[in-house]
């Protein structure tokens, strides 16, 4: 299985339309491959809010209006934030039936009021037992990070440092939510603080934007990137039912499954994008996937092993925290970028003789998370 | 591919919460199959508006919630009305990975003003050109009814005679949400207007409820039903992009497929759920799935050949109208249905020697189509 092309917009305080935004990252993903739209036998839709945010479900028809002349199988997949990685979990599985499947994932976020979004994105949460308690995501995300402070002396400098990597990192990434200005280590530090430990330079931004993937059964070029492994978990909802906040089990079990598949430990990953909703995240990423041992992400983020020339590379493209996080296109922007990278395409931010990559996407705070594994031999 | 069990909730207006009502259904089917819950290897998830009307989205994490001691891959599938039989579509493709796959929609409608679920369901249409232009779906529905009406002469009478069968169908299904009180012609013929020439009695109701089927790669017990096709076609979603408006092309293309994979014809056929959300669109679904002839469908119904002791009983459960549309299981309720009646378990409805069976699931106005077939041989 490989990928053939990869296709996205500009993420951030966007004017288009969900329906246009879809578009454009769909026609990119065409073009960037070697085959046509005609060639595509089914299409899978990734959306988390369309129906909150802009009143606009059913977006699998929606999709079609967009493809005048082809009537095709065209599904929509919701698995909060983990909704791009899950459809194109699904379409991998699909290529038992169909040769090519084209994933599109879109959000449309920024027409809405803070407090509609805040409500908005909640509903990635249990609605009983959290929602309605206040526990919304950036409480949800501080809890995780006050019991991974006390338990492995994590500090708020060492997320200072995962949100001054990463926005160093959009700047050179022309598509990013976040490329036009330098943040310093003294904005970040001293930004308001929305639920302590995290401030605002801890959390994603909303954003609008789309990103599409071109998927095949058989490699058609020397670009493609080969898939050597797709595993989906969920886990409960509600943190309450949760054995422990510091690590993620869903995660851990599929990142297993992935390596497994791919064959490959973590030791042989050259490039890495991981869910960075909330800063605290990336570190417990890192952990999750094994690339350091439980409670040493501090020390690997401290000695800058996770920076475009350390040791493996991490959100080359800003991640959450800088690229933006619209939210059914966030899973398929971490495959852009993986591609881009294999390809040695990644110009400013190209990581040297990156063969293998992995892409981790989270739902809610673990309810769901996806880990793919890519690699190309040049 | 089999069915090995199928489940369900009473539909209607209900006091459980959506997670209790998935986890009935969920209950039900499991315990109709010949397998346990340990044995399932994934699980889909199918439901249209829980976001909208019960701020609850990432449902594929709430039913992790509910197998407590499983960790499973789980994924929502939305494609507005036909969510359900997409779901099912979406897992009998992932029986080429897993060997036993469980699905299950719910739908939690009733706690809202109608206001809130006019706006909710006018999700399924398209936001810009039809929705915020006032074409809601009793008048989407009246339009294709007024062509109907127009090109082949059908009358209001053929639809009051669909609504009849339907409701008398309903009143055998101890499960439908209209199984309590008797339905007349009278009663049929002078209820209020909703859009013209649609009355109340020509619409489904808005109902909670859940549906489950568990399906198989390999045939275990003698009860299993086997699938035969499975089909989907999406369309344009826009009325506005439509070629014409008294046939679906997406639910056309989708039975053909089916019937070439199944090797029968629409006269093979013993039993058939249709998508009877308005009592026009089961006219239409007979015309589209090849029953009859275009423009036939009125003599069909005038001479009582789709009644339970009919030539092709058509929604011997009541249908969508009388046994309820909770939108995220309705797809699964007809598979429900066709596998009772596949089984010889449908008590009092039970249509004698029914041996092939089809399901026709509609999202929109024919923004998706889905069509299932099923065959038992006792």
């Amino acid at each position: 299985m490989y990928v053939l092309g990869v296709g996205r917009t500009k993420f951030g305080v966007l004017t288009e339309t969900m329906p246009e935004l879809a578009y454009q990252a769909m026609y990119n993903a065409i073009n960037d491959s070697p085959i046509s739209i005609e060639d595509i036998g089914a299409v899978y839709v990734s959306n988390f809010l369309g129906g909150p945010y802009e009143k606009q479900l059913h977006l699998n028809s929606v999709v079609s209006s967009l493809l005048p002349e082809l009537r095709l199988p065209i599904i929509r997949v919701e698995t909060a934030c983990a909704s791009g990685s899950s459809a194109l979990y699904q379409a991998i599985i699909a290529l038992s039936r169909f040769e090519n499947i084209l994933i599109v994932g879109v959000e449309k976020m920024t027409n809405a009021s803070t407090e509609e979004s805040s409500q908005n994105l909640g509903m990635a949460g249990d609605r009983l037992a959290d929602q309605t308690q206040g526990l919304i995501f950036p409480a949800h995300y501080a809890l995780v990070a006050q019991q991974h402070m006390e338990k492995y002396g994590t500090t708020h400098e060492d997320l200072e440092l995962v949100a001054f990597k990463n926005h160093g990192n959009s700047r050179l990434n022309p598509l990013a939510h976040f490329n036009h200005k330098e943040v310093s280590r003294e904005m970040i530090k001293s930004a308001p603080v929305i639920a302590s430990p995290l401030n605002l330079f801890d959390c994603s931004p909303i954003s609008d934007g789309a990103a599409a993937v071109v998927i095949s059964k058989n490699q058609k070029s020397d670009r493609d990137v080969r898939i050597t492994g797709s595993s989906l978990f969920t886990d409960h909802i509600s943190l309450s039912h949760r054995r422990e906040h510091t690590s993620l089990e869903a995660a851990k079990l599929a990142s297993k499954q992935a390596y497994e598949q791919a064959e490959i430990t973590p030791k042989d990953l050259d490039i890495v994008e991981v869910h960075d909703c909330f800063t605290i995240n990336e570190l417990v990423a890192m952990e999750d996937l094994g690339i350091c041992k439980p409670g040493e992400s501090k020390d690997w983020v401290r000695e800058e092993k996770t920076t475009i020339k350390g040791e493996v590379p991490i959100n080359t493209d800003g991640g959450l925290k800088a690229d933006g996080h619209p939210i059914g296109a966030t899973g398929l922007a971490q495959v852009f970028e993986v591609t881009t990278q294999l390809r040695g395409e990644a110009e400013g931010r190209q990581v040297e003789g990156a063969k293998i990559g992995l892409t981790h996407n989270i739902g809610g705070v673990g309810g769901t998370a996806v880990v793919h594994i890519f690699e190309r031999r040049g």
